[in-house]
């Protein structure tokens, strides 16, 4: 491996989180919260110092990263992006315990929204926006940006096909443009405007620009980290309208954007991934309205509660606009199995995704069909082209890997003796990057009371979870090869 | 499709429910249970006429089966199996009800062990005897039997694979010597002796006779269908023993019993699902007792409770020696994965099978392998040997159908409004044959509250986890082939 490389790699990846540290530093300063600014100080200025160390010691380091060193990147960066990026919470003395702190930060990375805080409202607004920063940031990814923003960067297009194939969701990275760098420029500028857009949406229902800027950062990287206690059950209702209709739109594969933008529009709506998710949406809120009848006021207020609750699951946000752990079981199983599918590749959500379903259920068609004739040649198909072998058994490796970690996870969190419910859904729930999960880990609660064991597995799972697993078993598994 | 074919295929499975139909109308004769005898004389006279009527209807077909004949018949012959074997219970008016009574009989035929019943000990003892026999005829398959002896059968070699690839557990199916009526022979001389050494042993323990013999069918069949109310709880020591030990031989794959005969004892011992088996029998027995320290008087007591239930659940036969519904989370937690797992292929036994998980690793392995070195060609190894790559794709697609059956399954049954570890434990048990779950399924309870619907899907889980899906799937998409 060649370790200048990952070093200078690690530099710009460093410089980024260097940056965005610098709105909650000065929002800190704005709101005289000392002991934030303090803890964004401290923290700009450690981040400041390994990066500019690391360029020194690494400077005039190649880039021709081979596959091993793209995945070995991208999974230590997001790790130390981590154990910096708690730094406030731990100075500020908000949450002390640094496992807690990294618990907390890494959840906000991952667009997770999983907390180990009972009471966000007592938190300083400086670091009530960097959670939610947190999970902007982590929703369209760290390297996304890096590729966007840094001049020279995307030219060696062997090392971003590398990278951005680590980190990017989906079982098949697609580029939009010719170039790397423009395909993540677009994907960014799409990134930022929807943002805006939904900002702009939130002050019009009368919310302040503060937490209008926090709840748009939250729902456009599908994070669910909240500023109310109570999460969306206090918003009105055109909030949490507003809410559903854009996480939504977050949970879409964006290259569906830029086809609208060059007015691609039968394209998009033939997409096939786009229109399970829509009929999964569609499904998931007419079978649990159904349910629910009777539990609520109205109609109205049934379909809103449901449609909220749909949409912030399967984009794996996390939002609650109620407590749907106490919902019928019917309603709770539909959530638990769009915990598990997740959102559309290309888009800020995390789980197995659309496309790894439908590529999933193909392959499940064309194996009955070969058992019926054996000898016939059968191709996999998505939108009517082709999909490659490799594909379709690196899909189902990430089907094998998936319930392996998800089973694994269960098992050593229950060392902690909570309900088979609870740590299944605990579980799942961070894995795929969703957040609250049922019974002592519900919207209402927290996870706060599992112990440090339990805490860093869910971790592990938040990162290979948003990280699609394979960086986080390639960076665990280096010594593989030497076996052989 | 050669539908004539079918029809006498149908005809001889059924000819062997008729002879399997004696025993308890003997026993019932000789203990004058009237209910009970007119019960198995009406279904054995409506079973031999249709028997007798497909024989003439169908008389001199060919039997050139293809693979889509071979799967619709070994699935048409499972439900029609059961369709009639369910009617002793329903004449004798002890299950009035037609779908519980359909319930009992699959979970007795696909070796489940799920009861609707909360009373067994009440049963006439000619219909618990059929409980305990249909577990020993469905844990080698009704197709051994009729290919081992019917004088003729088994002369077309592909229509023996096809069936026997149907019908037979695990990913490959491999003849243990040329001719497949030998492999059938030999396969049920060691499955009659081995179940005569159980009801040896269990003799040796004071059991009466009839008490033995049931249990010993139950337990070669890792069936789990008991004759008293409290399971195993009230048995003594060394009849759980005894029975520990031997669901755990019923569990191996039977291939080893025959390379033992053979004395290929190295080859037995290398063999790497036997190891993974037995490092899991032992990994998860040391695990519980560990976790159990203090919830029984002694350390010896607490053992054997553990390896008694790590063995009924991984060879999915499902006796409980004590509620293990009260055990903490930690080792709820160990039985759910064992139960997903399952027995050896080849064994009686049901869920993934240790080789299936074995492929799914070495194929994760290869696929992390093959990400750091793209142009590198990896074979899987099992054994030493390459293993196909059809059959890796195979087990793949097997994964993917057995979690999206597992999934739907879920949403089905929880319209009912159990819990949700109810829910997902009824649905896991049935599928993987294993019989009781957690909580209102638990050891002490039964099926009976579920609706009709849940019965249904529960039914079709059973039938699906024996078959290992695909002949069940086949069965129910014949309409795919039209499609494309």
């Amino acid at each position: 491996m060649n370790y200048k490389m990952i070093g200078l790699f690690f530099a710009r990846i460093l410089s980024v989180e260097a940056i965005f540290l610098l709105p909650p530093l000065f929002i800190a300063l704005f709101l005289k919260e000392s002991a934030s600014v303090l803890g964004f100080l401290i923290t700009f200025l450690a981040v400041s110092l390994i990066c500019g160390l690391f360029y020194f010691l690494c400077r005039g380091a190649s880039s021709n990263f081979n596959a091993k060193e793209g995945f070995t990147c991208i999974g230590i960066s997001w790790i130390a992006l981590s154990l910096l990026g708690c730094l406030p919470f731990v100075i500020s003395g908000e949450i002390p315990n640094y496992i807690d702190a990294l618990f907390e930060t890494v959840s906000g990375f991952t667009t997770t929204g999983a907390s180990v805080l009972s009471d966000v409202e007592s938190l300083p607004r400086s670091l009530l926006f960097w959670r939610c920063f947190l999970n902007w940031l982590g929703g369209m990814g760290v390297l996304v940006f890096l590729l966007a923003f840094t001049p020279g960067e995307g030219k060696n297009t062997g090392f971003t096909m590398h990278l951005l194939r680590a980190e990017s969701p989906g079982p098949d990275v697609g580029k939009l443009v010719p170039r790397m760098r423009t395909t993540a420029l677009i994907l960014y500028a799409i990134y930022i405007i929807m943002t805006l857009l939904n900002v702009i949406f939130l002050l019009c229902g009368g919310m302040p620009l503060y937490d209008a800027l926090c709840t748009a950062f939250s729902s456009a990287g599908t994070g669910g980290f909240g500023i109310r206690n109570d999460g969306f059950a206090s918003f009105s209702s055109y909030i949490q309208i507003v809410t559903t209709v854009f996480i939504l739109l977050f949970g879409v594969n964006f290259s569906c954007y830029y086809l609208l933008l060059l007015r691609q529009v039968r394209g998009v709506f033939r997409d096939e991934e786009l229109r399970l998710y829509l009929a999964l949406v569609l499904g998931s809120t007419v079978l649990i309205t159904w349910n629910l009848i009777g539990t609520y006021d109205t109609v109205g207020e049934t379909i809103r509660h449901a449609a909220f609750q749909v949409a912030s699951i399967i984009t794996t946000t996390g939002f609650a606009s109620t407590d749907f752990d106490l919902w019928p079981p019917f309603s709770k199983a539909i959530l638990l199995l769009l915990m598990l599918i997740g959102a559309c590749a290309g888009s800020t959500g995390g789980g197995l995704k659309c496309s790894r379903l439908l590529i999933l259920l193909k392959n499940l068609k064309r194996n009955i069909e070969q058992l019926i004739h054996p000898n016939k040649v059968l191709v996999v198909r998505n939108n009517g082209k082709p999909v490659s072998e490799r594909v379709i058994v690196n899909t189902n490796a990430y089907l094998a890997a998936y319930v392996l970690i998800i089973a694994c996870s269960i098992l050593i969190v229950s060392v902690d003796a909570f309900t088979v419910e609870t740590n299944v859904s605990a579980v799942i729930s961070c894995f795929n990057n969703i957040g609250p999960g049922f019974s002592a880990v519900g919207p209402m609660f927290n996870y706060a009371n599992y112990s440090i064991l339990s805490k860093l597995v869910l971790i592990f799972d938040m990162l290979a979870g948003r990280l699609e697993i394979f960086p986080i078993l390639v960076l665990f598994s280096t010594a593989i090869p030497q076996k052989r």
